[in-house]
């Protein structure tokens, strides 16, 4: 496989054509950004922690038979992806209170919900990625009602395999946001990354936060963290 | 009936206890607030035109069998109601795209729905009024989910009353907030008001806005707007 002109460049990684058709280059950057850009860093080995991390999730829900874009990492940074036309939905699952939605419902961070909640922002950052319904999708062409349906489905049916899964390595998977996207025959995939980038994962007993919100909101080292998070999914370190 | 002791008062009404325990005493005022609050006046007249024009209204919604809280006029600015206990959500009906859901979708204002767009706002000034979904509605135990059904079925169905009731009187109906509640016996039913402070009104030819808006974004006479719609809707002018 060849690596080939870069396509795209987002806050978190680059996304480079291959010499085949619908496959990309996916590379893990040292960046690290929050609210919408305003707060940006870079921090050595944040590329490799997440390029691993991400790899190992989309290898376990691969098992549990979850469709996804993930073909094979490539080295420390970087991975093949199936290429696909993003749906601008950023697909959130949430079993406990925390961040925005503790502030937009005055609930305290932390509480549990009694069933896993979906929300759908709108991934658009020069609004801000709002908070959007799903009437709001349709309007916006975003996705179809079945395809809404779906991605729902696929999102509720990734938070039941992860939550265990963390679970029995010490962790609450708090919350996380997903990326759908289609391939050129129409079906859809799991794309983008599962990392601690896009999840909030608090240790069981201390509830110490082992994701970016020990950047957002400098609790200390990030690199600490994330590799805390791979040592528990038994993946090699990389300082 | 005898109008008893203050119960409360809000931003646009107040609400007194009467000598039979269901039925509540219901004043105008002729307050207008805006941006939740920030921005404030009193306007002379106000309170007369939404007393009108909101009895019109809920008599209408009454012939078309629409449950209302509404019981009779007593004044220029009093009426009856049924005494319920408020359903904390703000559900506001689309059929053209305006105010925060423009800038929230960076749609133009004034763009058309497909179909009409039924929205969630959990009532809370200190939280500004948050749009939510309706899984947030079920989090916070606002309603139901047969509740929420019932309640967006009879917001879509009173837009199919006043959609083209307004449309025969020249007038786009862009938008609208309901409130509904429950009474003792847990019926379900519209409350609160439906006037030019809760809708989005405008003229057909010009486009000139009958509503609060003209307060909002300081585009005139606030009471000349309102007479504009009483008049159209066939009530007796104040001024
Ligand atoms: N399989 C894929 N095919 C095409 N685009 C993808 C795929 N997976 C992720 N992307 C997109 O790659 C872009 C780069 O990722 P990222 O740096 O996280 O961007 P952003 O700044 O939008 O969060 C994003 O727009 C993301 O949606
Ligand atoms: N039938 C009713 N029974 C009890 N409360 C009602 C009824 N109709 C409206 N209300 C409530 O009366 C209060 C006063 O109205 P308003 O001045 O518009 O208040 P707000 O400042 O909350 O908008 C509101 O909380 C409204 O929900
Ligand atoms: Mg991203
Ligand atoms: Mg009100």
């Amino acid at each position: 496989m060849e690596k080939q002109e870069l396509l795209y460049e987002g806050k978190a990684k680059k996304i480079y054509a291959t010499d085949q058709e619908n496959i990309l280059w996916l590379e893990y950057k040292d960046d690290a950004t929050a609210f919408n850009g305003e707060k940006k860093s870079s921090i050595a080995g944040k590329k490799v922690l997440n390029n691993e991390i991400s790899s190992l999730l989309f290898e376990v829900l691969h098992k549990e038979n979850v469709p996804t874009h993930f073909v094979e990492r490539l080295s420390n940074y970087e991975q093949l992806v199936k290429k696909v036309s993003i749906i601008p939905l950023e697909v959130v699952v949430r079993n406990v209170i925390a961040g925005s939605l503790a502030k937009r419902l005055g609930v305290e961070e932390g509480t549990k919900t009694e069933q896993p909640i979906v929300e759908l922002y709108y991934k658009d950052d020069a609004l801000g990625d709002p908070l959007i319904t799903d009437e709001h999708a349709l309007f916006l062409k975003a996705a179809s009602w079945d395809e809404l349906a779906y991605i729902k489905f696929l999102a509720r049916r990734v938070n039941e395999i992860l939550l265990p899964y963390f679970l029995e390595r010490d962790i609450k998977l708090v919350d996380f946001k997903l990326e759908f996207g289609k391939t050129e025959d129409g079906t859809i995939i799991l794309a983008d990354e599962v990392s601690p980038d896009t999840c909030r994962f608090w240790d069981i007993h201390t509830n110490e936060k082992l994701d970016k919100d020990v950047f957002r909101r400098d609790l200390g080292g990030l690199t600490d963290a994330y590799e805390e998070i791979l040592k528990r999914i038994g993946g090699k370190s990389h300082v």
